[in-house]
């Protein structure tokens, strides 16, 4: 009877929207598990001990209409003038076309970081692209894609610096001209590793005492100088140079290469990405040849596939920290490459002409406004500039500042006597205007004339930009199609499954991402009046008292902006605390062996020493052995790191042991909250005994991955701890140092976790939690028999994923967990993580967003796998011409000639793949080798394209 | 030198984004062509007598941030209150999902009317889903997809009513509870037909007098009324009784079908569509299976491909007026299709059991507010409503509809002293307590209990939108995937050039795009107070000086709501003008026989008589022709219609003449705007003799195509003819009728072409229509010697498009036009227009945002596609079993055993297709014959999926 009230609630976003499976779905899971609901399995699988012991409650949760009506009432509270504060950020102009077809394009922003090269190329060509412009513009041979922002790009040059110099010396030194927050954070990360900074005039720069220099360009105060005497010194003492410059600048002053630097870093925001009240953006690295190997962070390079086609893929990946652990060049991991996509998108969309174009008019807007304030008889500096000029204002700094403020512009601060003004993109002749009459002068943009205030002899000489793809027919039309044949070469969660284990591949929902793209939260300056960033503060303050709810600690900081960083942040936090304590020689760092593998990196880099504890049998921490350990070094014990649930997806019950075995010898309890999708409203870090936990919003929160970033990693912490939380990275404050160049990190995508949160109130999170342990368990019975699935805890049950071991199949039919991996790109399916924790094996997460259909679609993949192997096993199959060895199979495949002993049928369609909605990898299996052998990390050249079309 | 100023301009939207060619490539064409610039080359091809005398000047073009600035503040006027008028327009919440991966996604916006069935099957889907939702809902056997506006639907219902009708009566009976504009629009389409519309109440209406009957239910005052007794009458009287139906009221209440109606109609706007100040949205039309081929619109049915795979395809169209002309069912042509797309996914997210809820919540709702009301003291009518009701407030009228207004609400004026209040999904309890404040009534919604006012014998009985469709998991991530899935079948602009000659499809650039998802602009109601619409009219002032400027028209209406609306609207003006001046007798029209289908389908709806005049050998109007047809005619000669230039693509020089014998002759000249790309900036229709001229916006001025719609079709008029033009449509003017339900049609897409226009400037408006026929004639000059084109001009060019003629194959090789079509699909093209205005022919339109490069991809799969007719025509391949036969050829082929006398790589890489990025169409040929035959339009059952997964 349709005036029957039914329970049905359309706009319950949690139940109907967010989790996947559907009720009637998870009741036939619950079969299958043989559980009597959700409660009963949930029982079975979380230890009592470690559960919550109440509720998540947050109050009714809101659809998704209330939550757009609140999100403008929040952003509404932001003030979005012109800020021409410059300080590393400048407004922008991200043209719609980029804006529609990437940023809020969910092929784009749902793709994972490219490990499986096969299903990203078109997001490694584009990476590729970024290199290619790093390089060009910086005149260095290698470049990586990308780094998280530029403060932390010179902390990152600084430490490989130490890694390449053959300088012994123990100092660095840093331009006093550097943006403050470069400096700030450069000094938070030299501390602990006992490096000096000196920070000082670059002519008096002693090079003999450094092992390395760091140099702002042009000057944080707009100086445009030139660093070839800095760097023949820095070569001529064995030691290094740095610069960070502005990648604009570039197109019109000398490059860092024809200086003499050896490294360059930077921030691409200006090319396009909004500020968003300081992220995210993307930061670039660029360095000579012979340093290739000691930089951080991913390098596309160019390889070649199985049938000798060219084909992209991350190279040197032997540096990183999955492999290196402790000794990697850094903790870097999520790096912001949607936002290095963007950047190398606007630079394809303006190509050089355009660059240059705009550099000029910003210059030129620059002069004017210097000769409007000279005529009235203002002092400016400096004589030779780009973009940014100081005015001498004496008493009246304040009295100015205010009247720009009432005129709709934020100046800069600078010293007591002088404020600063940066020009940009988005700067109007009636912005110049308004900045004059803030200086009592009424002016109009058009009485006076440009001149050029850079010397002759700082002109750039050289080209750039001059590979074809930034010489692409520039119309819109063009453009748009090169992003969405790019686009369609990936795979991404907006077509299928992303099973990735320890990432979370959930949903980023529509409702989430849109407020991203508004003007009130993309427009802001992180250095902005406090006053004008109100909404801002309202949700900050709001989302961190959730997640403190969520968590169970005191104390949050945003200012992390990756899980990594949050490492390292957390880290910072304990140190200091035992320094402050007067404890500061605690510098050992228990760490099990199943950790991931930023863990260590992030423990290097604070400057402690790493000791490993060993799993048992069934994957849980050795107790033993921790207890063994943490006595052993308990006079030096700092403490340990752990995550929870294991990295074998398990609920340990012995994690209330560890932590009070670690609290008992002098140590803090960093929990890795890389597994919280398994937690939330279950049990919470700060209950169980950790003393700090970062947080992956990329993971849990909703933060779309966006091919490798952006993320935030804010930290959790216990009361005792809060005073010593990061510090403001304009050095304003008195505590810890920064760890990020903005006080909220990425704060513009902050609003998708919030949103989150809003939508699914305290009960939907704690059923996400529910249904991602369902799901995980319900794919563990799945494949059950088939494969052996290591590492269970109570009741057989699995956590929030599984690990399959495929070890077995190596001796029994010499296939590899690789082999898997690409055949079920044949499938339609991104591989699970690959011999991660353990080699050899799968780890498979399929969060609570994905429905039963598509685990159902999964595991009958990986049953007709099994099959396969089993063929082979059996000597049906041959060991070598088989389709796991040739998968991934391409269109390319079914038009040759076809002398495979199975068919193309069975190569292109097995159980999984969409028929009519087949997706394609575009290139058959990459050869890793010949890549790293032959490094190429920027487009290659026209005949190489030539050739490829032949 | 860097800093050398560069004439590169980066923000020049003209010319480098809208405009394809680069300059250099611009400079190669001139080259291929052999003329010197493109100045030679347009003064080659447009005749100097149809020249304009001033160039176009609309001042300094805007950027694409300078354009989002003057949209903003445009927006800001725009004031968005709560509309609780109801009349056919409700508050809606469009799911986020659809509104990022549908509306604004240029995978569905850019794309085409689905005439091309192999590759629109994703579209063609989404629309059948639309089709069997509508049957559900209506409980009738057939239903289209879509229809303009309810009123227009109304009045389609009517004339299809006339032709289906046994009964002989002239009259035709409109419920006088139906919305005002349905009344109108009904009224203004009856009154040249000769058809009396008797307007009263349904008790009283004399069935024996009537071909048919309208009733309107729910009511516009919200009464719920059984018609069964109505139908009966009819039905005894041979009549026909419609039913113009709200759907979301029908999940509740007794369908149309079950009272006996034959045929309902109504609007899908409140299925997640916004308002938009009065469209787009689609209306729906469903009828008996009977009389289905009577029915007017595009059809989606269900047929075979050629290996006899389910393929879908629009059936029936010999009923529609590029086949039947003047006999056609109707002049519909463009059709709302993206917003039929948008309501179907809406029902697909909602399900039947979300539908019911929300119609529930909404009556509810209005239930507690009625309460509130008659607790106070108010009287409140309707007894049995669904979402609306009355209040009588005698003389204190305007002083509650003020008080509300205060509120924030708007409601709407019934007579002298009722005021109507229509809820819907977006009401908030807070809107309900507004709504009473208004009244002077302190309550809160939870003072009161709802409770059902619908009579019981008034619930519905039946099931509805049982198809699995509709019962597809909820969760946001497969909601996702399925519009994406759907989205890659189908091959649209962002993916390859869409050659259609007549159809002008160019960039629908992202900046012109954005503001049409602002709710400054979604979220009017097209009957609020004018001075909530500041903005709007702002805009409309200025995009109608602006089209006036470019027409050299006076005066614009921006009613009509297609192109096919605006030719009716036009030939409706001048036949109010000849009556104005007493020769209302005037009903003849000379109309070329290559003139678009509508416009005799258009001339036939205001009852004027066809009369056909010839073309000359060179597809020019035959003159002589014309002056006799003119003279023999002059008494009652109303008018011509003709189209500049010709659809032929020709500059006919004879224009001048044709235009002068017309009005010699006491007719009124149409120009149909629809070629009028080849004419902004170099000609007006308004100078050339033209006294009225529809613009498809879709076509010159941006508004994306759709997939069929949405279109805008505004007229220009000389100043004779403004008294004229079509009347508001809520019929509170006295002038002519309306044509559509709203005052300024699809309003809330008119900011599309405003930002064109804006964009462009007066020089690069112009400077796009020089590039479009300098395309045309590039792409003529190299499938010269190929293909022969028909029709030139002077100095052997082309206009915007050119014909190829392609019927000497079927001698030749055995090869249709068809085949090519088909072909060019393995190519990666849309095919150009097919047997358009020529039988066996291809009508090749590039326009101006084409590059080169994708000219060339094009002109090289023509090229190779001759050379396969060739390689037939020389025996060298056999006429049946070849690839032009068994195109389109899908990746199931290459799959398949192969014993074709021809490549796989040959079948699926033609010279054209992309290789990596290859387009698969999804189905081989569809079987028209087979579809016609079997008409099925409405989701397959379960078991025909299940069939077709085996």
């Amino acid at each position: 009877m349709p005036f029957e009230p039914t329970d049905y609630l359309p706009y319950d976003f949690a139940n109907r929207r967010h989790i996947g499976p559907s009720p009637e779905e998870m009741a036939e899971m619950y079969a299958v598990l043989g559980v009597k609901d959700l409660d009963h399995l949930i029982d079975e699988t979380v230890p009592k001990s470690i559960r919550q012991a109440e509720t998540l409650d947050f109050g009714k949760p809101k659809s998704e209409r209330e939550l757009m009506h609140e999100m403008r009432m929040v952003a509404g509270r932001n003030k979005v003038l012109v800020s021409l504060i410059g300080q590393g950020y400048h407004g922008t102009v991200t043209p719609p076309a980029i804006q529609r077809n990437i940023f809020e394009n969910p092929a784009w922003y749902t793709a994972y970081t490219p490990y499986q090269p096969e299903i990203s190329q078109g997001r490694l060509e584009a990476l590729l692209n970024f290199q290619t412009m790093i390089c060009d513009l910086t005149g260095l041979e290698v470049a990586n894609a990308s780094l998280l922002d530029e403060a932390t790009a010179c902390a990152e040059a600084m430490t490989m610096a130490q890694r390449v110099a053959k300088s012994k010396a123990k100092a660095f030194f840093v331009d006093r001209d550097c943006h403050p927050q470069n400096i700030a954070v450069v000094q938070t990360r030299a501390k602990p590793l006992g490096i000096e900074v000196i920070v000082g005039d670059p002519e008096k720069m002693e090079a003999d005492k450094v092992f390395g220099a760091l140099f702002q360009y042009p000057g944080t105060y707009g100086h445009v100088r030139d660093f070839t005497p800095q760097m023949e010194a820095l070569h001529g003492a064995d030691a290094v140079g740095i610069v960070s410059a502005d990648p604009l600048a570039l197109t019109l002053l000398k490059e860092p290469a024809a200086m003499g630097a050896d490294i360059a870093v930077g921030s691409v925001q200006r090319f396009g990405v909004p500020m968003g009240y300081g992220g995210p953006h993307a930061a670039y690295m660029a360095c000579r040849d012979a340093y290739k190997r000691a930089m951080p962070g991913r390098i596309v390079g160019v390889s070649v596939d199985a049938h000798g086609n060219r084909a992209y893929r991350l190279s040197l990946q032997t540096r990183e920290q999955h492999i290196r652990r402790e000794k990697a060049t850094s903790n870097v991991c999520t790096a912001q490459a949607l936002l290095a996509v963007m950047a190398s998108m606007y630079a394809v969309f303006h190509g050089p002409k355009g660059l240059q174009a705009i550099a000029q008019r910003i210059h030129r807007k620059t002069v004017r406004l210097a000769k409007g304030l000279e005529t009235a008889g203002f002092k400016v500096d400096p004589k030779a500039y780009f973009d940014t000029i100081t005015v001498d204002v004496g008493p009246l700094q304040a009295a100015v500042m205010k009247s720009a403020v009432d005129e709709g512009i934020n100046l800069r601060r600078v010293g007591e006597s002088r404020v600063g003004i940066t020009l940009d993109e988005a700067t109007r002749p009636k912005n110049i205007e308004a900045v004059w009459r803030a200086f009592g002068i009424e002016k109009t943009d058009e009485d006076f004339t440009p001149e050029y205030r850079v010397p002759d002899e700082m002109h750039r000489r050289s080209g750039y930009l001059e590979h074809p793809i930034f010489h692409m027919n520039r119309a819109e039309t063009e453009m748009m199609r090169y992003m969405r044949r790019l686009a369609d070469r990936d795979l991404a969660l907006d077509r299928a499954m992303i099973p990735l284990g320890s990432c979370t591949m959930k949903l980023n929902a529509a409702a989430e991402m849109m407020p991203v793209s508004w003007r009130e939260f993309a427009r802001l300056h992180p250095f902005c009046p406090k006053d004008q960033a109100e909404g801002y503060r309202v949700m900050i303050d709001d989302l961190s008292a959730r997640l403190c709810e969520i968590t169970g600690y005191d104390a949050m900081s945003m200012q992390p902006n990756s899980g990594a960083q949050g490492e390292y942040a957390g880290l910072l936090t304990i140190a200091a605390y035992h320094a402050a304590n007067g404890e500061g020689h605690r510098n050992v760092c228990l760490i099990p062996t199943s950790a991931h593998g930023t863990n260590p990196a992030s423990a290097q880099m604070v400057g402690w020493k790493v000791v490993p504890v060993k799993s048992d049998s069934n994957g849980d921490i050795d107790l033993d052995d921790f207890r063994a350990k943490a006595e052993a070094n308990a006079d030096n014990l700092a403490g340990c790191m752990i995550t929870y649930p294991s990295t074998h997806g398990v609920f340990e019950e012995t994690v209330l042991e560890v932590c009070k075995i670690t609290h008992a010898h002098g140590g803090q309890v960093y929990i890795d909250g890389a597994n919280l999708n398994a937690m939330v409203g279950l049990s919470r870090p700060g209950d169980l005994g950790g003393d700090v936990s970062h947080l992956n919003l990329h993971k849990t929160f909703c933060i779309p991955h966006g091919g490798g970033g952006p993320g935030m990693g804010p930290i959790g912490v216990k009361a005792h701890l809060a005073p010593h939380l990061p510090g403001d990275p304009r050095g304003e404050s008195d505590g810890p140092g920064p760890v990020s160049a903005a006080p909220f990190g990425s704060a513009s995508i902050l609003p998708i976790s919030w949103a989150y949160t809003l939508l699914m109130g305290g009960e939907g999170l704690t059923q996400a939690t529910r249904v991602a342990i369902l799901n995980a368990n319900y794919v563990a019975k799945r494949l059950e028999g088939a494969y052996d699935v290591l590492y269970r805890g109570r009741n057989d049950r699995v956590a929030h994923e599984c690990i399959l071991d495929t070890r077995p199949f190596a001796d029994s039919a010499g296939v590899t967990v690789d082999d898997i991996a690409k055949r079920l790109m044949d499938c339609g399916f991104h591989a699970p993580t690959m011999s991660w924790p353990v080699a050899g094996t799968l780890m498979i997460e399929p969060t609570e967003s994905e429905t039963k259909a598509e685990l159902d679609r999964f595991c009958d993949a990986m049953l007709a796998i099994r099959e396969e192997i089993r063929a082979i096993e059996d000597g049906e199959m041959d060991r070598e011409n088989n389709p796991l060895k040739h998968a991934p199979h391409t269109m390319e495949d079914l038009v040759r000639d076809w002398d495979r002993p199975y068919s193309r049928e069975q190569a292109c369609f097995p159980p999984g793949a969409f028929r009519v909605d087949k997706y394609w990898p575009p290139v058959n299996r990459v050869d890793n080798v010949f890549g790293d052998r032959n490094l190429v990390c920027t487009c290659p050249p026209m005949e190489a394209y030539a050739e490829a079309a032949e």
